[in-house]
């Protein structure tokens, strides 16, 4: 992917809010001719622009309707990352419940068992892990378009990121996992969990942990029917949505896992296939568009034997 | 609401992709304090900063678990209204079905009591209502922060609407409804709509006919399970999704309407709103972002008594 060279940086800081950071490339030419499509780019792709989950970092939680993955994200939030990983491992989660399902925000779940239960190796708290050092060592790739909420917005292994001079954090983007807490920034640990569902709100980030991605399962995840208590919480237990247990991929037999790759955020096919939705032009869409949202934007996942 | 004075046309006309519209006022200052709920902007809001539903302009799906409330936009596309009530009012929707749900994209749905079903008094296609010119006789509330896909985008009586130099259109925001089309732009006409269920797809704009807006009922339409055919769509007509009929509200007896009004979005409590929301202070939210994106913005609706 080649990129036009970007303007000034002087022009950028007088027009403030209706400018992006002077850092971020230009938004690429459009490919000629109609626009691959997804599946076009993922066929042509090669094996070494994919990345394997690692099963160590990997949540599976079962529903009766079929399995949701969700990859962790512990460069972000190492602290939570490990938390959840020790309660996943005590059984905290031991017939789970979604608890609450607000219309067009989020779903959450929790232990839910016994609504007094608590952590024995894991903890309830931790400090707030919400965003990063701007230089942490993590890759970035920029994605040129202009975001509302920050200067730069792309992607690190895959996640959805964003930044500014000072920070850099995970974006709440639809699917995004993050962490509940109460009123304290420092009340959050990993015994509630929560994923968008919805337009993505990203007024949230920076304000919550986010701990991963689901990678696989979003149609079971957004379905629920809606709470309709205060803030979409269920009313009763009875409501609630049960799942047996969520499990680290690592300890479950291998015969049992969902084994997924995910194309590689900084690989060529990527970068094709994020032009190619930029600019999407075939049979349907006549009218390419020349620009495209962060949360808009599909990473591929599939399975692979074993 | 006072806006803070923009910056020049020319350095943004220099910054290209960076910039928004040089004529787009800029983010208001935050309020003091911590800022008001949308139920306090309500509650302290004037009865004429509210708007009632125009009963010819409103329409009605009654399915087994509620009432979807849908409000038409007439000013920007006549031609599918018009037919719309049509083919309501002969009965072309009655038993009718959600045919398609696509997770993180829409819900869909159509007359189905016969897959033939042929329109008797409203007609099949009609030509293309993607725009109307710029200089078109429409109110804009223009939205001073940045966004991904347009110049400027705003508040047209209530619709989310994004404009550039030559046009202006309704945008394809959460509970958006539009009129599906086969390859031909000319191919739509109302006898199949849908609505936005997830992170607002905004490359649809200009590409689909925009004719209303979901105001009542998006946790009925955005929870169905997704269809696993292709795009979503139901493999077998024994897996849709039921309504009674689509009825106009003012062909509905006045003791069985749904009587809502929505705030004016031309109203002081609604900037009041919109911008309590853009810089959200509160006991859990301690750091304001200071931008709010147009998809995001929820416009009021309330029940009144007759």
């Amino acid at each position: 992917m080649k990129f036009i060279a970007t303007t000034g940086a002087a022009l950028c800081a007088l027009a403030l809010a209706a400018c992006q950071s002077a850092t971020a490339p230009a938004i690429p030419a459009p490919p000629p001719g109609n626009t691959p499509s997804p599946a076009d780019v993922i066929a042509a792709s090669k094996p070494e622009e994919w990345r394997r989950l690692d099963p160590e970092n990997t949540l599976y939680m079962d529903f009766p309707n079929g399995r949701v993955v969700i990859e962790l994200a512990p460069e972000f939030a190492p602290n939570h990352v490990a938390n959840i990983k020790a309660l996943t491992r005590e059984g905290f989660f031991v017939n789970g419940a979604v608890t609450r399902v607000q219309d067009n925000f989020v779903t959450q779940w929790a232990s839910a068992q016994d609504p007094e239960r608590k952590p024995k190796v894991g903890v309830e708290k931790l400090n707030a892990e919400f965003s990063l050092p701007r230089n942490a060592p993590i890759p970035f790739d920029v994605l040129p378009d202009p975001d509302t909420f920050a200067d730069e917005v792309g992607f690190s292994n895959g996640f959805f990121v964003a930044r500014d001079k000072d920070k850099v954090w995970l974006a709440h983007c639809y699917g995004m996992v993050g962490a509940g807490r109460d009123v304290d920034v420092n009340s959050g640990g990993g015994t509630e969990l929560y994923t968008i569902i919805s337009q993505s709100p990203r007024a949230l980030d920076r304000q919550l942990s986010v701990v991963g991605k689901v990678v696989q399962g979003m149609e079971i995840m957004s379905a629920f029917p809606r709470g309709t208590g205060d803030a979409g919480f269920y009313k009763t237990p009875a409501e609630y949505k049960r799942y047996a247990d969520m499990k680290i991929a690592a300890d479950v037999p291998e015969a049992e896992r969902t084994n997924l790759e995910t194309m590689r955020t900084d690989s060529a096919s990527f970068n094709t296939l994020v032009n190619a939705r930029r600019w999407r032009k075939d049979d349907f869409y006549t009218n390419p568009i020349g620009r495209i949202n962060l949360c808009n934007i599909t990473v591929p996942v599939r399975e692979v034997q074993k």
